[in-house]
């Protein structure tokens, strides 16, 4: 093309029939991308959940990042907040910024969108594009049964915690991307596909209605979000630190203590965190057997100022964290701080 | 306060119940900010509407703007999207990046977008805020009902064409800012009150709905967006230059050729342009006067290819631009290119 593209043809071009392909939820899109506004027939006895995420180029990822795993990863990151609350994607908006029309990076941009939204089955319904330092803002729009969704609220005493999938993952990804220590190809894949294209939990989350008390997906550090359906709660927890689910690529990339620390607080690990009652463990090894997810227990819910649960550093003294010997770590900092 | 603002405290001191105060609408919001998702119930017989703008500093508006007037203006550009579809607001979400934590600021933003979103009557029920350079992007959410809402396609041949308000005060105020020219004291504020609080025609629209036959904010300039409406709607339009609706302030900032340009293709005056038939006149006419907002019929719609309407530059030869005389203006730029 010899002319500059305008902002018309780019949206042609680039992010037109992102998703639609063979999801059953288009139903509800009765007009996507092209008009002042887009149009969604909510079904009766569903809800509308959204969420909306912004991903800075330098702060949530790296500038160099390839084109489609920054497209993949923030879907992920976005429809992650849906699988907290439950809900079943039904389309999403992008505002995108980019420092200038380049076509290349465009359509690498466009394929690995095209890829996690077909993934999802959630289609791209609008948004806005403009000339500027590369950032992404997605908001996501998912359903939820009118009487029934996951929230931060709702965790009651000797609820057990749980998570789903490894943590820490996301932080030997960045230490991986920022020191680049030697470790086997597959472990390496591994460790950037859990970072650029984290599977967000999606039918967990739907399969968790009516049986978790409560629900948070795990972007800041397990200790920030569980401090979240705590403070939501008005209830303490206590996690047991040997308890938490680690992969190998993790521990061959950070030593024993920074992979705890990265567990507790690293963040972007986009599992789900959630509390349920101890009677329903069965029901949720089926749950984990079906999806292939595993889920772990790592912890209970207790009484604020009860049964040990007070006196932990940054997380409104909520979340206590206890090793098998029944000792309190005192962990450095509580999670990703936006400021 | 003595340490640094966590995001949490951020929300809680300047994004808590915003836009929740006179509100009829607010029976919508099951949940808003704070959990991982914000949950809305649409009432039977509606449906979504839905819409994102991102505004950059220095770009969309200059850097040293007032925080204020940054946070309406971005409000009503948004909500002037559902004004266009004859949407009710509903709610919004905001992402919104700023490059270091300044309270005073917050504080005049947080004010700014409160006014706003009490005046629009639409809550704030979520978004996300970043560390980056300074910018918004909000989403609009509005109801239509579940079988009327105005899109861009639906002009007929013969339909009139019509702008509410008046066209080209963006272009003047942009003057205004930019180069200072020495106008009275209320015409200044006449211009920077349509530039920085322009008023989204919601009532208008939602006026509309059965009258018009196709509608569209005018942000990129009339004769693009009428572009839009033409193309969407496969037929032509033909306006008349000399029965464009301008303001007194307007004209005493602009040449008559500079604002005669202004009003075609300067955007940001967020006014509606729509068609509907000539039958419809008088009935316009009475909700220009009830809503006390001008209503011009500026032109009409025809074939493409027939009576005239070919040949125009840069809005894919679908609008044409005569004077009284009927000679045809050769406009040199069609509207705000995004890139």
């Amino acid at each position: 093309m010899s002319h500059p593209l305008t902002e018309f043809e780019l949206i042609q071009q680039y992010f037109s029939d992102i998703g639609f392909g063979a999801g059953s939820s288009n139903a509800v899109v009765d007009l996507g991308v092209g008009d002042d506004c887009a149009l969604l027939s909510i079904p009766p006895k569903k809800r509308l959940a959204v969420s909306m995420d912004t991903l800075l180029a330098g702060r949530h990822f790296p500038a160099s990042a390839q084109a489609d795993d920054i497209a993949q990863r923030a879907l992920a990151v976005s429809v992650s907040d849906l699988a907290a609350m439950g809900a079943q994607p039904i389309g999403f908006t992008l505002a995108l910024s980019i420092p200038s029309v380049d076509q290349s990076w465009l359509q690498k941009f466009s394929q690995g969108l095209r890829a996690s939204a077909d993934y999802y089955q959630i289609p791209l319904i609008g948004g806005d594009t403009t000339q500027g330092p590369l950032s992404l803002t997605i908001q996501v729009h998912g359903l939820v049964p009118q009487m029934s969704c996951l929230r931060r609220a709702g965790a009651r005493p000797n609820d057990l915690v749980f998570v789903s999938g490894c943590l820490g993952d996301g932080a030997a990804a960045l230490e991986l991307l920022q020191n680049k220590p030697t470790i086997s190809v597959a472990q390496q894949e591994y460790l950037l596909s859990r970072f650029y294209r984290p599977k967000a939990r999606i039918a967990l989350g739907q399969a968790l209605l009516g049986l978790a008390t409560a629900a948070i997906d795990i972007s800041d550090g397990l200790l920030a979000d569980l401090g979240h359906i705590a403070r939501a709660s008005a209830v303490g927890a206590t996690i047991n630190s040997d308890s938490l689910p680690v992969s190998e690529a993790a521990a061959s990339v950070l030593s024993p203590d920074k992979l705890q620390r990265g567990a507790l607080t690293g963040g972007d690990d986009y599992e789900l965190c959630f509390t349920a009652g101890a009677e329903h463990r069965g029901k949720l090894a089926e749950i984990a057997n079906k999806l292939n997810v595993p889920i772990t227990a790592i912890g209970s819910i207790g009484v604020i100022g009860n049964n040990g649960v007070i006196g932990n550093s940054g997380v409104g003294d909520r979340v206590v964290c206890q090793d098998a010997q029944g000792n309190t770590l005192e962990v450095e900092t509580a999670g990703y701080q936006h400021f």
